[in-house]
């Protein structure tokens, strides 16, 4: 399914709906087969033991589906996380950043479903599945 | 089941464990039946709207439920969420508090599983749901 | 909420709309607080060592779910399951039927999320929870 | 990592262990990278209008999984299924088997997490999507 908003527009409009997130999060891929979105690890999002925190890897997985969505309806501030299904796998790896592949399984007239794997930078096994449903508004 | 740690023991044991949510998080009840945990909702948490963030309502859900499994076993930093399934259900009064209520569904050897709902403080109607898996390490 | 179907009349309803499993299910209680939904547990239902399978306990509470839902909107074929997560806690009691505890969380103009614990007939403790999200058809 | 278990040895343990889904379901394909598990669609898994039914691909998603870990860790046919979530995303297609597509994503010391998409012979999109986690025997 074609995008309707690219990389570079995703990232302002992110800064202007998410104010509080500025600065946490890029996109370092955005097509239609996949979305790479990239958890810029600080100190706030680590716990002890140098893991990142639940609470900052269920935040990427929610943004990814998030922009993986909009990418395909436009850019929509009303989509309303539902539901999240979230494991977590293994211990992320300290100093590094948290990648999330994000998929669109279904985008619907009511629901979008994104399934997204979490994988510290240079790692091959995931830390971390989830899959999330977005409640959309009615189109225009 | 007896609780082997009070709301009182609670509170140092979580800064200690999690320092960069200090201040984050009250306990308004512990006991045998049921866990109240407050989250003191500030700017950091909201969304656009005044509504409080996804990932600010699964922190709390996740943190209840590692305080109400460490009520039981004992402080033990090292167990870990392995699954959570939330479901977004309304969006949380602005400038409300939110109240996460936790149960220990089960308490196994090797898992720990519990039940969340989630109020905005004076509100009747759960703004979420949630339930928490967490992994268990093997007891002294 | 008021309730806009009673349990006698749900029975030939679901035996109409699901006419693979008539009788295996059967409503114990129906009121605005809470459904109770049995399932006649049989041979069929079983696992090696006596246990209810999976796929039994999961019908279980997706027909509750369904059924609590249709109390509410009146009776509708056309709602359709869009998510479920279920923990599966304890082993059920050989040759006891098993007891569905449902409550409606939210009922909204799109979705339904409903609760469920499960219970082997004269336990006290849960074997299985789940949560279901039903999508609703446009209401006349 | 290696199996060690084939399909066709698969089989006869399959029908030893849950003998009330004999000839339920088949593998299609069981190698180190992907299990595709076939459930031969009957009118006993169908609901009105001829779309399988919510229970007959959580079946479908549960046995696939636990085919998927036995491969790995040897028979065993004590573990169990601690976890569910599950996406019904579109109608499956009346009189076409469905094929379950499962990888497993962490096989630690005491659980085992899987991924499986479930797809209408011959469609490209998936009608369903599920996570399972099974709970492992200690190893011998």
């Amino acid at each position: 399914m074609a995008l309707k908003v690219t990389a570079e527009e995703m990232g302002p409009f992110l800064d202007e709906v998410f104010p509080q997130v500025r600065g946490m999060f890029g996109i370092d891929r955005l097509d239609e087969d996949l979305l790479v979105m990239r958890l810029f690890v600080k100190d706030e999002h680590l716990r002890p033991g140098g893991t990142v925190s639940g609470p900052s890897m269920f935040a990427l997985a929610d943004v990814a589906a998030y922009v993986a969505t909009m990418a395909r309806i436009g850019q929509e501030a009303l989509a309303v996380t539902t539901n999240c299904s979230i494991d977590f796998m293994r211990k992320p790896e300290a100093g590094a950043d948290l990648l999330a592949q994000c998929r669109v399984l279904k985008l619907g007239r009511a629901l979008s479903v994104c399934d997204v794997q979490m994988f510290s930078e240079g790692g091959t096994e995931p830390v971390a599945r989830a899959s999330l449903t977005y409640s959309l508004p009615p189109r225009r």
